[in-house]
């Protein structure tokens, strides 16, 4: 190990090789401190050259690598284990934009740099990168990329892997893959891009991408729904998408305990109607013509859509901090939350035609095997993909609560399952649901994932126990 | 081999493997004539389990097998050697529509359904698929997705594979991977699904797939900008895309020799402009909002062009009819050219910024080799999809012509690849191609390739000498 160390440090330089238990902190703790582990060193190259010479390195002497970004993860797919013989590969160092093209609409970067980074470089050139989500501010492109991340723009845009055009991987035995094309159409051979894609790490590290940029939204308007019930909310969603089109930026739910939550517990959150419905729709329309009369056309939409009994009331942003409040009810559930307690959570995607049924199925199930607990679900509604989360009945501690992770995970995700439903939809496997994946995925996409570990990486040092069981 | 027949006749009937000459006339040569097989039998399945029973007889047997859609492909992928040796699989009798949601925005098909009846049915739901090609009267969609097709509507709907939710897949040895989902999100594991998307047949038979749906346009614009030369198309393009966003659903591209050739040779073409420009464009908008102000829009946004010299002239259609006489002259460009004489064709995609600096570069290339030739250019400029095609000089017969093919192709593709482009944009590379990839992939990639088949294919069974040398 000693010998190891002594040639990483010959490949990356002593300073960017972490040993010290100090120096190591911040990287071999997840940020939920939910997953906690030691290494044998925090390795910082500092080129794709360097990545290739670090993976050769390990890959000779079967030390296993744990590639790491912003270390935002929701699965504790970048945090190594409890041996202290685990290499982390941070990538925070190779943090260049390459090169920005306005007229291709295409950025070139290294897999290091921040999300919020990539989101400026994209507006000084008089573009949009749509990718957003809550940790953009620390997150890496890298890691995006890694576990395909999703986020609040994916009714419009898609996830990770749809906003890609090419990748730069260095693979498990060091070679480097030079897949960093800008082009839209390419129709010579495998798609090995997207085989890397939301691979967690497992398959290559990505070390470079060409993402697509697009025309920036030059006209937005925000609107709140009061819904009389869940199927009014696939019915509303279908009357807007249909005529709005791919103006229909965001379409999100809550229930009424979330909007409940919020209005106890996060700051500065207004109840947006006098009295509280079963629910509530957020629906954001953009336009990329300035002059684009979005207001008119939803308010047209609303109407209609009250009319019809799919909403009680309704409620259109007349400003910009109009439009930041009814969004402070949707974004302050992760701090409602935070304040009232522990949840066990779910991150469920379902075929969007079910998911009012499921919603009551799977209440219904819940409240037979565990009675009183709390339903926070809320999610994007727009993309399948709810967040289905649990709080402990009042009389309940938090420990017996706790107990009951298991049985509810198994509880909740059967149904899903059930449904042709996916148990992660945006937040990854990791470790977090490796152990579950068997009971869901089918055998032949199993034994698949497991052949191409092995062709990929057959020393199995790349993240091992991530994703897939060793 | 007599063995064989009969247990391909046990699983399908004998009604569904075709022997005669006569009857296997349609399967054994392409459309365009330019690829000739003979097959020890074609074999027409009905269900996905006797595409797995027959598969597993085939691989079991050591006989090759070549799957088979409308048999509409333009690279020769569909079609077998001359060894007599090889099973066609013909995906036709498949031809279900299994399953639309309307709400969801799905629809579930058999492989062998026809392109325009997947249309159709999604029309009749309320609903709108977009992928669109000259042969989507004959074309099978599981084709389409083995080819990842691209056509008239990329530029706003992306290819094939952006179309796709999940696959159903027979793999050599039998197995069925039932990867049917709906789910616009999905993060549990490796991305399977585009593996098989662009494959060729040679990883996996796709028997089924489910496909996305989108609000249907209610609004359309058509119009045609006579420019000055290339870089303005470029300048015009990025300036519609700005303000018009997605509603830009096309943005077509030709140089005036192909206007030149309509006008002389295809029936029914109308010059659009009294002085003929060096290059014209074709631009649509359309919107789901049929109260939407395309035209007004649109001709905003030419008006700004001709004054920023990007365009000389500009043309609103004010009809369907005259629209449809705006598209003649670009889809007139097919029929001129069959009757003009043979030409050298290439199918190429660059980075749309360097598309006018490229043509430039390549006509001065070419003619500095082979003087005289005549340059059909045009193609799907935003998507930076060329069709470069070239034309016998006067005084050239056709044999000393298409003499010229190889080192042509090498002019042109080296050229490409110097640009970091495609050599196959969107009709893949079968038999076509196949020779000239390994001067222009990556050692890495073509590695990674050969990996891939010999995992999934272990016997090559599969489509051999197709996309891949053997």
């Amino acid at each position: 190990m000693t010998d190891v160390l002594e040639r990483l440090r010959g490949i990356v330089g002593a300073a960017h090789v972490l040993t010290s238990t100090g120096d190591q902190q911040a990287y071999v703790v997840d940020w939920m401190k939910k997953y906690r582990g030691v290494a044998l060193a925090v390795v910082r190259p500092g080129s794709t050259d360097e990545v290739a010479a670090v993976l050769r390195c390990c890959n000779d002497a079967g030390v296993t690598v744990i590639p790491q970004g912003g270390n935002t993860g929701m699965a504790g797919g970048a945090t190594p284990d409890g041996s202290g013989a685990q290499v982390i590969l941070s990538l925070t160092r190779m943090n260049r934009i390459r090169e920005i093209d306005p007229v291709g609409n295409t950025i070139t970067v290294d897999a290091g740099c921040v999300l919020a980074t990539i989101q400026q470089a994209a507006r000084d050139a008089g573009c949009f990168f749509p990718l957003s989500l809550g940790a953009e501010g620390s997150c890496t492109i890298g890691g995006n990329l890694a576990t395909n991340a999703g986020g609040i723009a994916v009714l419009r845009y898609g996830n990770m892997r749809e906003l890609a055009l090419g990748l730069e991987v260095v693979l498990a035995d060091g070679r480097i893959w030079d897949g960093l094309q800008a082009l839209r159409k390419d129709n010579t051979g495998y798609d090995l891009r997207d085989l890397f894609i939301g691979s967690e790490g497992t398959l290559g590290v990505i070390t470079g991408a060409v993402l697509k940029l697009y025309a920036a939204p030059a006209a937005k308007v925000t609107a709140m729904a009061a819904l009389p019930g869940r199927a009014a909310a696939l019915a509303l969603f279908t009357r807007l998408r249909a005529r709005a089109g791919d103006r229909l930026t965001a379409f999100e739910f809550m229930t009424r305990n979330c909007v409940d939550l919020v209005l106890k517990h996060a700051s500065g959150a207004v109840a947006p109607f006098a009295a509280a419905p079963p629910a509530i729709a957020l629906a954001e329309l953009s336009d990329t013509d300035a002059e684009a009369d979005l207001a008119g056309l939803l308010e047209d939409l609303l109407a209609a859509a009250v009319e019809a009994g799919e909403a009680t009331d309704a409620v259109i942003a007349q400003s910009g901090e109009q439009a930041k409040a009814l969004w402070r009810i949707r974004e302050g559930i992760s701090e409602a939350q935070v304040r009232a307690g522990k949840t066990i959570k779910h991150d469920i995607a379902l075929p969007i035609g079910q998911l009012a049924a499921f919603m009551d199925d799977c209440e219904r199930v819940v409240e037979a095997a565990y009675p009183g607990l709390n339903f926070l679900v809320f999610g994007h509604l727009g993309d399948g993909n709810l967040h289905y989360n649990l709080q402990r009945a009042p009389q309940m501690d938090d420990d017996a609560f706790y107990a009951l992770t298991g049985p509810l995970n198994a509880l909740v995700h059967d149904l899903v399952h059930r449904y042709r439903g996916s148990i992660s939809a945006e937040h990854g496997v990791g470790q977090l649901r490796r152990d579950e994946l068997p009971r869901y995925k089918s055998v032949v996409a199993l034994q698949m994932m497991h052949d191409l570990k092995q062709l990929f990486d057959p020393a199995c040092i790349l993240n091992p126990g991530k994703l897939l069981q060793s």
